[in-house]
Parts: C-alpha cells; sequence; structure tokens
C-alpha cells in the first residue's frame, strides 16, 4: 500500500529524554491541509494541547505542520506555553507556514519544565531531512513506554481515483477512553472539507479511541489529529463519503487495537463485546466497566474463566440490566447461562485462554438492540513494575 | 476494653473452603436488637443480600442473629435463596428467634452453588459453642484474602452509664467505595431506636466505608450491619446521640481502614485529604478519582513522588477546579505548588515514602471549603499474583 500524497516526514534525536532515541518529529504537508482534531477531556491539560486548540480556530482548520516531541509531556510546567510557541515559531519560520498552523504536540513525563532551545537547535536538522518515506521514523520518535510503533494504512477507490490514509499513534499507559487518548496523527490525500472531516473524526473516535482502555488513567495530553491535505487530486462524490469515513474509521480502530495489545506489561489484548443492551452508549457502559475492571484483567492474565467478576463489573456500570437474562461466553465458550454457571470443561478453557487475544462476550437475552465493542489488555506484574518508577 | 454486654459469639468449620479454616460463624443477641443495614450498590446482588433487605422489612429492624459463612458468596447461584433460607430457618429453630430476625451474609467465589447442607450441619456445633468471647473467633471466620482479622473497639460514658461498641468488618480485594462495601458487623450494648441507628449508620458509613477503596471493584455481597440491644440499659439523652454517633463512626473509621492497610498485596495505607474544593462531595470525588488511579498507586508502590499524575487524576475527577491553584503535599513535602513543580529532595522524599503509611494532601488555595478524607493502598505486583488465580 502506497503513503498518502503530499506528506513529509522526518525525526532526530534533540535530546529531551535520556536515552539516545529519536525524540523530536516533524509531520509536513506539502499544501495547507484540513484538519480536524479531538483533545483530552481531563482537566488538566498541557501546554501543547491548549495551543493546539487556539491555533485550529485562529487557522480554520488549516494545518501545515505537525511538531512533536516525546521524553517531555510539557505540562503542569511554568513555560509551558512559552516553549511551545517558541518551537512552533521556529518551525513556522523554516516550513514557512504562520505559527498557527504548526500543531505542537508533546508526551512524556509531566511536571518537567521543557527545554525549547533544544528543539528548535534540532530543527533544522528535522527540516533538511522530511521525507517522504519518514513515517516509520516518526512513529518511533513518538513511543515512550511503547514496545512497539504502531502504525495502520488504508486505501479507497472512489469514481474519480484512489485515496490513501495512513495513521500512527503512540500509548501504553494512562490510556482511558473518555475522549481521543494519548497521541495519533491520521493522514489522508484525499479532498474533505473542513466539516466533513470534523464530523468524521468525531463518529471515528466513538468507534475506536473512545473505546479503549489500559488502566483507566486519562492522559493531560491526549491529542488525535486527521488532516486531509486533497494531494490525491480526489474529491469524494456526496455518496462516497461514507466508505472514506468507514476507511478512516477502521485505521483508527487498528491503531487502537494495537494501543491495547501494547499496554503496559499486558500479554492479551482482551476484545470486550456486549449485546442486548437497552441502547448502544448502554452497551458501551458496560464494556467499559468490564474493560476497567482490574478482577477482570488478572484473571484474564492467569487465564482463569472467573466469569463471576465479568458478571460483578457489569452490574457496576449503572445500567439497568437482568442479571438473569445474561449470557458470558468467554473464547466462544460458554461459563455462564442465565446468570449462573454454565457447564464447561475448566481444562480445555485455560488452555484457549493462554492465546494472545482473548473475547468476553455479554448477551442480555431480550429485546435491547444495544450493542458495543471495547478494547483492553490483560494486567499483569509487569505493569505495577514499570508504573512503579516511571519516573525516576 | 470491654465487649458490648448481651452478645454470644461463635465458629467453626463446615467444609464450604477447602482449607480447613473456620468457614461459618454466628453473633446472636440475647435479646432481639435494633438494626440497621446498608448493603452493595452492585446491581447484581448475593441471595444473602436480596434476603437481609426482605428480612430487615418484614422484621421492621429487629434482629436476634447474624449467620455467616466465608468462601461461597452464594451470588449468581441456581439455589441462591433456597440455601441461604434453609440455613436460615434451621438458625431459627436452634435460637427460637423467628426467621426474619436471623440475617444471613456470605463472602467468597460468586458463581459456586452454596450447599446449605454444610451449614445447617455445623449449627447445632456453632449454637453449642456460643460465647461472649468468642469475638475474635468470628473475625477469623470471615476472611477471605484478608491477611490480618480486622477489629474496633469503643466506649462513651453517659449520664446514665457506659455503652460500649466493637465492630468487626473483612476485606481485601473487590473494594470499592460507592456503598457499604465488603463485610462488617458493629454491635453496640446502647439503646437506640431503629430510626436513629439508621439515621447513624447511613452518617457514619459516608465517612468511613464510602471512604475506602482497594481496587476500584465493587463486591456484589457487601453488608454492614449496625445491632443495638439496648443490654446496658442505657439509654442515651437526646443531647448525648452525637457522641454515640461519633463513636460508632470512629470505630467504623478504623475498620475502613483496616481494611485498606490489608488490601490485597498492598504494604502501604494511603490516606487522601483535599481540601479547598467547592463542597465536600467535590472533594470527595477529586479524593477518589486518586485512589482509583492505577497510576498513583504504583507510583507510591515503587516510592517515586510522581505528583504529576496525583494532579492528573485529580483533574479526571469530573470536578472543575484551577490547577493553578493547586498545592500538593506527599508526607508532608510540598512537591507541587501552584500547579507546577515545588523544589524538594528527590532522595529525603524517596526515604519518608519508603513508610508503611502514606499521605497525599491536595489543596486548593481560594475560598473553596470543601474537604475530604479517602482511604487506599499501594498497587504491588502481589495484588496480581493473587487475583490472576483466586478461583481455580
Amino acid at each position: 500500500m502506497t503513503l498518502p500524497l503530499g506528506y513529509l516526514y522526518s525525526a532526530t534525536y534533540a535530546g529531551i529524554r535520556k536515552a539516545a532515541k529519536d525524540d523530536v518529529a516533524l509531520i509536513v504537508s506539502g499544501l495547507p491541509a484540513n484538519a480536524a482534531a479531538v483533545f483530552t477531556q481531563n482537566l488538566v491539560q498541557a501546554a501543547p494541547v491548549k495551543l493546539c486548540r487556539r491555533f485550529l480556530k485562529a487557522s480554520h482548520g488549516q494545518v501545515g505542520a505537525i511538531l512533536v516531541n516525546a521524553g517531555n509531556a510539557n505540562c503542569a510546567t511554568r513555560t509551558g506555553e512559552k516553549a511551545a510557541m517558541a518551537a512552533c515559531k521556529a518551525a513556522s519560520l523554516l516550513l514557512r507556514y504562520p505559527i498557527p498552523q504548526i500543531l505542537p504536540a508533546s508526551t512524556g513525563v509531566i511536571g518537567v519544565e521543557l527545554d525549547a532551545q533544544k528543539i528548535v537547535a534540532a530543527l533544522p536538522r528535522l527540516v533538511e531531512a522530511l521525507h517522504p518515506d519518514g513515517f516509520e521514523d516518526v512513529a518511533r520518535a513518538i513511543m515512550t513506554t511503547d514496545l512497539v510503533p504502531k502504525t495502520a494504512f488504508g486505501e479507497v477507490k472512489l469514481r474519480r481515483g484512489v485515496v490513501r490514509i495512513a495513521g500512527m499513534t503512540k500509548g501504553s499507559g494512562m490510556i482511558h477512553p473518555r475522549m481521543a487518548t494519548t497521541l495519533g496523527f491520521v493522514m489522508t490525500d484525499a479532498q474533505i472539507p473542513v466539516a466533513h472531516l470534523r464530523a468524521m473524526l468525531k463518529r471515528s473516535v466513538e468507534r475506536s479511541y473512545n473505546r479503549l482502555s489500559v488502566d483507566g488513567d486519562t492522559s493531560t495530553n491526549d491529542t488525535l489529529v486527521l488532516l486531509a491535505n486533497g494531494a490525491s487530486g480526489v474529491r469524494p462524490d456526496v455518496g462516497e463519503f461514507p466508505r472514506v469515513e468507514e476507511e478512516i474509521a477502521r485505521v483508527m480502530e487498528s491503531l487502537a487495537r494495537a494501543i491495547a495489545r501494547d499496554g503496559e506489561g499486558a500479554r492479551k489484548l482482551i476484545t470486550i463485546l456486549v449485546s442486548g443492551a437497552p441502547t448502544n452508549d448502554a452497551a458501551a457502559r458496560m464494556a467499559r466497566a468490564i474493560a476497567n475492571s482490574p478482577l477482570v484483567k488478572t484473571a484474564v492474565a492467569g487465564s482463569d474463566a472467573n466469569w463471576g467478576r465479568i458478571l460483578s463489573a457489569a452490574g457496576n456500570a449503572g445500567v439497568a440490566f437482568q442479571p438473569a437474562r445474561t449470557d458470558i461466553h468467554l473464547q466462544d465458550v460458554m461459563v455462564c447461562r442465565g446468570g449462573v454457571a454454565a457447564p464447561f470443561s475448566e481444562a480445555g478453557l485455560k488452555k484457549k485462554l493462554d492465546a494472545p487475544e482473548c473475547e468476553i462476550r455479554v448477551a442480555i437475552r431480550g429485546r435491547g438492540k444495544g450493542e458495543a465493542r471495547f478494547w483492553t489488555c490483560d494486567f499483569t506484574e509487569e505493569y505495577i513494575r514499570i508504573n512503579a518508577s516511571y519516573r525516576t
């Protein structure tokens, strides 16, 4: 699959993180791209998040470049906005885009002052290195506790030609749904007006990033940007927008799943499917309650078919449903029928639960049509090890 | 301190749990006691919880005995109510109390049928062994993953004489605040009318059990019963009720703290104090969000002064406050002033954080008068080990 046309990428090491791995990166569109973005709903927001909001308003959704750093969240810092602004200003001069068309993004430790000079000093090298094939370099540069870079690709054949989509994301801990979690950048070369792009992003986030939890902690820096620079020269017909949106959502779902799979300390990707709830929203709340239960997630880690914890977690979602009409399947094996134990082979299921993917299906029999899918990961001792000494 | 007058206790092994440790117990009042109780707010409720509610209504708050078992939660079971009813019936015959004056309570694994015959067979031994000094035996018999029995005592000198209070509780995992968590039994020999007792319990729960979280999972069996049998012969004057209530609340706070301290895998008790919030309720929501953050709890486990996670967790509480006016103290050391880092000695604070108790103080400067105190524990690899294989 080819990358979307008209984007350039580069990454380098600016000395922000201790380990000498790339920690600043640029994504540049040859033409100003239409942009939509969603941000963390945490009340505590990092300086780059605040700046992005302001810039997108000022530019009416026009974006020339994304300037991102890892190793420092630039959150809860005295000089946060000044530092982010200085970096954007330097990029603006080199890239010849107005300042509000440079979106800043940061990820890393909270509460440590970010030295903008390090980014400013690295910018000439970054601009020099810009290249259409630098996509993977950027995906690597934004990693923090991630073990693998996370990318996803798509394309759609439309009447007037092909449009391409490429997305990258990072995140492994401090991941919680009620927002666009962590950092994510999705580029397409389709021509899509800003208003359409915003609506597409909103709906796609709802079924991807907002259905994801690693540890229930919402970060202060969550930023998801969708760019459409139109470089393909292809403008979808009105009737073709749903297909483009479907492909964008698919790329975003794939990114969200990749985050869950790479959750800190995780050995297993867990997919939770709830059906038969009163509404889709109620189903999502039940799925989220199951996904956020440490007891469910530790049971999956131990390949223990402890369905009672799943039922109990669902009962804590604040949704009215009848436990006595609830069936639960683990790896396609029925473990709970009508709210009580179903007969199953413990040894056989234990073996199935050792697989790297676990599916939990909760179905409420009756007339409810509400459905939801949700992703999380198992909860292992490694999560504790990683997080007991992240900062020091 | 002497135990409240007029109560008898006993415990024995009925073969419900595999290990040959006491798993059924009786608390009997010589005279029917006035009673108040609160139960889990989980939609999925165990059979004994449902029965208790019905019994308390039928008896107008009169309780002769509490019949409790560990090793099986009698929840999500086909024969749950029948089993609990059979056990209460047998106790009723032996103790000569009407059935609705026998409150059943269960704790243990969910989804396994409870064999009532085991309890019925053990009851004659239990009744035979009833003794005023059996209090600690019962506190031990109700333990599941608890490492220590949890008890607390109090007494108040009133004009007409002394009244005594004794409480016991169990719980270590599946502990979350929004209810009276886990099992707790508090006895007093004061004469207190049922209506008063209910109001006292409600207020006391609010500042004790409802300010406690181990892992954010609300159990299906949570039951807290407060009995007042009047055996002291002392009826508090109207003006003395607040002092009696204060002492009952103190006993309950001590029990809640004991649960947090013995949280599964915990090495440290964490006390969270929030002040300066718009209301007490808002302060409690912020404290709860901090207490439920795995990132905060793993940082405390690692003695890492990661105050950014505390600020971020507070930002997720859904409470409007100004991060820029927020100060954070860890072990009396200021680590965050006005939302940004305060200077402190990393090495010195790390050593202080190695202590068995950790205090997190979040203060919002301004006119807000809302305050709250909350208890939780650190999050260690041992929690994962315990819960990855609890059932099998």
